[in-house]
C-alpha cells in the first residue's frame, strides 16, 4: 500500500491543490490518503503515526507550491525551517532546524528521475526541483525521512510539489497553473513508477 | 454563423494550439472552422475570402501565445509589423505598416471585457490584452478589422490568444502552459458570451 | 530644448524611479524637467500648459514600470483607460476613453527603433514596447500625441518606460529592477539620439 | 585574510559577472582572489590547493546566477552533479555524488542572514537562497565545505551567486540584471560582515 499524503489550504489561499487532486484518489486500489495540516512539525508527528499504523510500502507526499509551472518532485529535504508567512496555527520560525541536531539533509528515495521523465514522456510539464522550500512543505519532508532513517525503516519516501489548478488563480491571471485532468493523469504515472519499485 | 480561425505551428513548435482546440469545434453547430499559415499577409487575405464567402455574423480568430500564463482576449490591433522571427514563408518584416495608409489601431469589437470575466467566474485564467504583439498574430488582426471597417460591414470582429497546451512544454517545465479541457471550456464560454451579442 | 516629464510616486510605492533618474537632468543644457501627478487626464492638462509655455522641439514622458527588465521606448498610446489600482486622487476608471472620439492610437513621433538599438550597443538592456498599460502612463501619452496632432504641433514626442531602481526593491528581491548609474546613461542616449533628430 | 574565488564565462555568455566584479577587488587589503574553471571537479581541487597554500581565514566563492534578480547567498550545497549543459571541459554529469560517500549536504558557515539584511538595508535586492542548482558551482560549494570538514578545518566558507551585469544582457532584454556600482556595493558589504565574524 501506497500512503499518499496532502496539505489543507494556507496563507491567502482557499483550496489546496493536492486535497482537490487527491479527492479522486480516495478510493484507488492499494493507496491510503491523509490529510494534514499546513502547521510545522504536527504534520510530521501526524503522518509519523500513520506510517506505524498502517505500514506502508511507500510514502509519496504532496503540496502545493504556487507559482511553478510544472509538476516537481523534490530531491532534497533539508533541516531548517524559514517561514515568511505564518502557518495554520499561526508558527512562524525562522533559522530553526526541523530536527535538533539532525543531519543538514536528505535525499528523496522516490525515483525522482524515472517519475519525472515518465511524466514528460507522457506530455505533463515535470521538472527534478532541488528546493522543496523551508515552509511546512520542507519541514514534513525531512521530519519523515528523518523518521525513517533514524528507524531503519526500507520504506522509499518522497515530496511531490504541484502547481495551482486553474481555478485557483482565474482571478490572477498572470500566476501558472495547471489543469485538474492533467494533474490526475500525473498521480497515475507517479503511482504506477512507485508501484513498480516495490 | 461565427467564423472561428486559427494557425498552423511556426518558429520551432511542432503544433499550434489553437489548432488542437479548434478541432474538436469543426462539427459544432453555428461555427465554421479555417486554418491560417502563419504568414504576413497572406492569412488576411485567405481569411476575407472566407468572410466574403460565409458571410458570417461574427469572426473569432485565434492565436498561440506561448508564454502566456491565461486566455488573453486582444483589445487593440496595431497598423505595424515587427517580427523577430520569421513566418512560416521566409519573411521577417521590420516597422513596415500593416497596411499602408491605414489608421494607426483598431480596437476589438468583440465584448472582450465580458468574455473575460465570464471566463474568470468559470475557474478559467483571464485577462484582456492591451498588446497583440507586432507578428502575424496582429497583422492578421489588424487586416480584419480594416477590411470590415473599410467596407462597412457591421460584424463583430476579434483576436484571442490562448496558451501553450501542457504536452507542448512537457520538456520546457518551466514555461507556462494550459489544459486542453479548460481550454475547450473557455472556447464554449466565448462562443456563447458572442452568440448572445449577435 | 527637450521638456522631460516624470510622475510622482503611486500605488504602494514611496519612490518613482524616473523622478529620482531625472532629478540629476534639472540642470542639463537644453533641457527642462516636469514632475507631474499620477492622475489620470490632469497629468495631461498640466504637460499641455508646460507645452504651450516652453515651446520645446521635444516632448520626452517618462514613468515607471514596476516588474520591468529593461528600459522600454514606448510605440503607441491608446484611447481607453482601464486602472486596476486608484491614481493618486482617487479614481479608477474601466474602459473610458482617453478622449471620447478621439482616434484609436497614436503612433510615437520619437525614433524608438533607434533609441533601443543604441542603448543596446551602449550596455543597456532596451526593447521596444508595444503596450504603456491602461493606467496613467498611456494616459498622458495618448493625451499630448493627440494635442499635438489636433493643434498641427510637429514637436516630436514619446513614451519611455524604465524599471525600478534597484534601491526599491531590496526588499521585494524577486522583482527586476536596475542601476541608477545605467538609468542616467540611457538617459543621456536617449537625449542624443533626439537632439540628433531636431 | 578572506579567498575570493570567481569562474570563467561558460555556456553561451562570453563574460562572468563575477570576473568582472572582482576584477576591481584584487588590489583590496586582506583580499585574495582566485579564478577558477567552470570545470567540475577541478574547480574544487584548483580552489583546495589555494586555501592549503595561503591559509584564510573565510573562503567566499562567487558565481554567476544568469536570471536571478538579487544577490542570493547560498544556504545549502548538496551532493549531486546534474549539468543541463557542458561544462567547460565537456562534462555533462547526471545524478553522480560530487563525493562518493559523503554526506547529503553541508549548510554555509557563512553568516548568510546577516548578510542578506546588511545588502537589503543598503538598498541592493538580497535573498538567501536554497538551492545553489546542481552544476558547477553547486559542486565547488560542495567540495570545499567537504573538505573543510573532513579536515576540521574551522574556517568560515561559503557560495553566493550574483545575476547578470546588464551589459550582458542588452540584447535579450527580458532578462533580469543588476547594476555593477550596486555589485560592487554588495561585494564591500559582504566583506564588512565577514570580516567583522572573523
Amino acid at each position: 500500500m501506497i500512503l499518499l499524503s496532502h496539505f489543507d489550504a494556507f496563507g491567502e489561499d482557499r483550496e489546496n491543490s493536492t486535497e482537490i487532486l487527491l479527492s479522486t484518489f480516495k478510493t484507488r486500489n492499494n493507496v491510503q490518503v491523509v490529510k494534514l495540516p499546513t502547521v510545522f512539525r504536527k504534520s510530521g508527528e501526524i503522518l509519523i503515526k500513520e506510517i506505524e499504523k498502517t505500514k506502508p510500502s511507500a510514502v509519496v507526499m504532496l503540496g502545493q507550491a504556487g507559482g511553478r509551472t510544472a509538476v516537481t518532485p523534490e530531491k532534497v529535504a533539508i533541516n531548517i525551517m524559514d517561514a515568511r508567512i505564518k502557518d495554520n496555527e499561526g508558527n512562524k520560525p525562522c533559522d530553526e532546524p526541523v530536527v535538533e541536531g539532525g543531519p543538514t539533509a536528505y535525499f528523496s528515495t522516490l525515483p525522482v528521475r524515472e517519475i519525472t521523465e515518465k511524466l514528460r514522456k507522457n506530455g505533463i510539464p515535470a521538472a527534478i526541483s532541488y528546493t522543496a522550500g523551508t515552509f511546512v512543505c520542507n519541514s514534513l519532508f525531512y521530519q519523515i525521512m528523518h523518521y525513517l532513517s533514524e528507524n531503519d525503516l526500507s520504506i522509499r519516501a518522497g515530496f511531490i510539489h504541484f502547481p495551482y489548478l486553474h481555478r485557483q488563480v482565474a482571478e490572477r491571471p498572470q500566476i501558472p497553473s495547471m489543469g485538474l485532468i492533467e494533474m490526475q493523469r500525473a498521480m497515475e504515472i507517479i503511482l504506477e513508477v512507485v508501484e513498480a519499485k516495490l
